[in-house]
């Protein structure tokens, strides 16, 4: 074996971590649910880039599996065309063809057991030639079909623990929502852990994909001058927003089922939250970086139902959409204060927001730090117009990040004004090769590199933070107040 | 009286500080040496400007005193010629107008007693109308003749101390350089003692009346996080640099007498130093300003003409400039590493670098922080690449400031990229009335603030500081070294 690439000077290879890429086994990626929404538009070309760039194994293949009878031909013509449309790059017939050459389809029902027999023929999982190939799940059927997925791939030897197996473990990605609440997310783990071990399960949230997200943890422990003022001395609060301008676009069934909190508060926020918050890890090898963030939900003060710590809302029309019930209580709007009762951030509060039909696309973390301790100037007036210091770290749209501070206003007034220093990811990268998050997190899976996924207590501790969110909009304790479309949202918004 | 519009909200008049604007006695403006280089390029432009801006009082007029025997209308067309050419905003016949009609010119010798007779006769300083006008002095011939000067003044009560006059105490503004060592500037001073007060001499620094000088205070003292990591802890070394591309531009006689030591090391990058290093004063008050430039100034580690502190050059080709001596020793490059022995600043290095005919026109300073204490990525070879924050002031040209940070190079491969946000002050404040450094000074000298001004302290210990440069430049113990021209000086530079 020739040395691997990610060996250091030393010889070692390395720990997997955030950013390793080790070398990859053949493969076979089967996707469960693979004529829905998610695998045209982010799976299917997702892997499509990755062929194209050539970081797939050169033994790979997709299986699609389904409910749906479906011709061949015509289902790859949807996929072709999904690509066409969503792919970031376009597409290329040379690298279509290449992608396509590798794909199949199979039929199965997910309850039925004996489909699992078919699906394992299918596999050839045992056969002398797959010895050394590695089988990922991708489970991204409604929620409601994981428990017979696993159960079904577990009974049928189709999925084995790591320690059972003598080819390269098999692995289950889990496409979000993990679950619905703290107990249905408990038992799915459990469902899944009594035929996988933990190091084989993939919990997916893919803004832990997206480049900036992974680009904070970069942005605090590559950099000396921000850890030294990370902390509950000097940070006043931090904003962590996730703002959408379109609203349901017609999906009010799952809307129904899912809502803002389940949405994107208990996961993608949250999983900002940890990585903005927490504790320099050790190293960046995956185990230690997911501690950091489950000691972060660990030390999160329960949210309470009284009090002023939670706002919902739900934009006009909403209960006029489409598979809406009338009588809806789902929010469309959400925001939280939440505390970290750490020495670090004890006392500073954190306020996450996020909604639909907004005014304006943007996803950002905004780190307001402290007044300066006095102000120099006799005049009051200027002292007034001393701004804080905010560093803002935009994920979407126009991915940067914005340090404002206060300058001399030039002239002979006596003022001063605030004013921005400025970074901008994409014009600053033009010229790199971009990367998507499903990209990012796809080869991830086949790396069997776990960092960017949430574990099972992380996993188990977001939902119980956001129980009484859940609970307050489901029973109407909170209220859920009516916002125009296009605004920043309800007036009691945080 | 209209209540001041530098009043504070509860109607007290704030001390006269960093930006104060009191409102202003008639004054007449006095230039010695009023033919020179500098009265035509700055002196007479920057007037004219703040004429232009309304900025002088209504009742302000210009003496223009010399050596010369000179026809008015010739006179004046030259400084007609003076500002077309080098005011910031061009000329308009109005404004030239507005301020030609209160120019006069008046000849005389700067040695003989008796022309200071007849230059307060001039002045008619005793007369009723003028009973409560300020007369301002601005000494811009050459040094040389400052004593003289200074002695007729004060022996024909042209000047007197502020305590002895009944109306506004008169100033006077001396050009730098204010004398060519220690021994020379304790005597000036010691001569201008004799008949004025500390608070009515005005040396001047015009680097210290540039926007982003006065910026360097606002930016440390404005905003709360910079000044957590501005000291030993966080800095690793510090670096002021002033570079001009051009020679000495035929001007062989002034510089072989005063050379790049006395021209910019003594003065403006020390005081550079001073705002960089300072400690927080209790405010923007002119003497709690200047006590802690001084702090600065008394706290330097006196440098030693033996070792690798002092790094000296010439460009190639200086020799055979114009009135400059074969065995010339003076230097047109000069770096020196200093030491600042206080709590704040023990064992951090200050570079002071400046030269003549260098590649870029440039003067910044570069704050260098230390390296992340660990680096979390496993691969030697990444965290080779973290190459730590450096704060960059620009001060010429392009005035702004940048952060050099490292973030995550998007794309699979791991990798980190140093980056930079940028703020540009010219690009942000475009629309903003801009002041060049001469007007904000010459307003300063009318209004008695002398906080961007040395007090007499700071310009003996500056003198002292640069002292064994200019012994060991001069006796050659330290070696001049040849640099080619348009290069980055010479191969010893610190």
């Amino acid at each position: 074996m020739t040395q691997s690439p990610f060996a250091d000077a030393s010889g070692t290879v390395a720990t997997i971590g955030l950013f390793n890429r080790p070398p990859l086994a053949p493969a076979t990626f089967v996707i469960f649910g693979a004529t829905g929404d998610l695998a045209m538009r982010k799976l299917i070309p997702a892997l499509y880039n990755l062929t194209k760039d050539g970081l797939l194994p050169d033994d790979f293949d997709v299986l699609c599996v389904a409910r749906t009878d479906m011709d061949y031909r015509r289902f790859m013509e949807r996929l072709r065309n999904g690509v066409a449309r969503h792919s970031r790059s376009g597409i290329d017939d040379d690298a279509w063809s290449r992608l396509g050459a590798r794909v199949d389809y199979h039929r199965m029902d997910y309850d039925a057991k004996a489909d699992y027999e078919g699906l394992r023929a299918k596999l050839g999982m045992k056969e002398a030639h797959n010895r050394h190939r590695r089988f990922v799940f991708y489970l991204s059927t409604p929620p409601t079909s994981f428990p017979s997925i696993i159960e079904g791939l577990g009974a049928n030897g189709i999925v084995t623990p790591a320690h059972h197996g003598d080819g390269p473990p098999t692995r289950v990605v889990f496409e979000k929502p993990f679950g619905r609440d703290a107990a249905s997310a408990v038992a799915l783990n459990r469902a899944a852990a009594k035929w996988l071990d933990e190091d084989q399960l993939f919990r997916m949230d893919h803004y832990l994909g997206k480049e900036t997200v992974q680009n904070i943890l970069i942005f605090r422990f590559a950099n000396a001058i921000f850890e030294p003022l990370w902390n509950r001395r000097y940070v006043h609060h931090v904003r962590i927003t996730a703002f959408e301008k379109i609203g349901i676009e017609g999906r009010g069934r799952f809307y129904e089922e899912t809502g803002i909190i389940r949405d994107v508060l208990q996961n993608h926020l949250l999983q900002i939250l940890a990585l903005c918050a927490m504790e320099p890890p050790a190293s960046f090898d995956t185990e230690r970086i997911r501690d950091e963030r489950a000691k972060v939900f660990g030390a999160l003060r329960p949210l309470e139902v009284a009090g002023d710590s939670i706002s919902l809302g739900r934009y006009a029309g909403y209960l006029d959409e489409k598979d809406v019930a009338k009588d809806s209580t789902t929010p469309t709007f959400a925001s939280v204060k939440l505390f970290i009762d750490n020495w670090r951030w004890a006392g500073v509060p954190f306020i996450l927001s996020t909604g639909k039909a907004l005014r304006d696309k943007q996803t950002q973390i905004d780190v307001h730090f402290g007044p300066v301790p006095l102000c120099l100037f006799k005049e009051q007036e200027i002292c007034t117009k001393m701004a804080p210091n905010v560093l803002t770290i935009r994920i979407q749209p126009e991915e940067g990040i914005t340090l404002r501070f206060c300058a001399k206003t030039p002239g002979d007034r006596q003022d001063v004004s605030p004013v921005t220093m400025d970074f901008d990811f994409q014009h600053r990268f033009k010229d790199n090769a971009q990367q998507e998050a499903y990209e990012k997190l796809l080869l991830d899976c086949l790396r069997g590199n776990q960092t960017l996924f949430a574990r099972q207590d992380e996993v188990e501790s977001m939902w119980r933070f956001v129980a009484p969110v859940l609970d307050g909009a489901a029973d109407g304790r909170i209220p859920v107040v009516d916002y125009d479309k296009g605004t920043e949202g309800p007036e009691v918004a945080l």
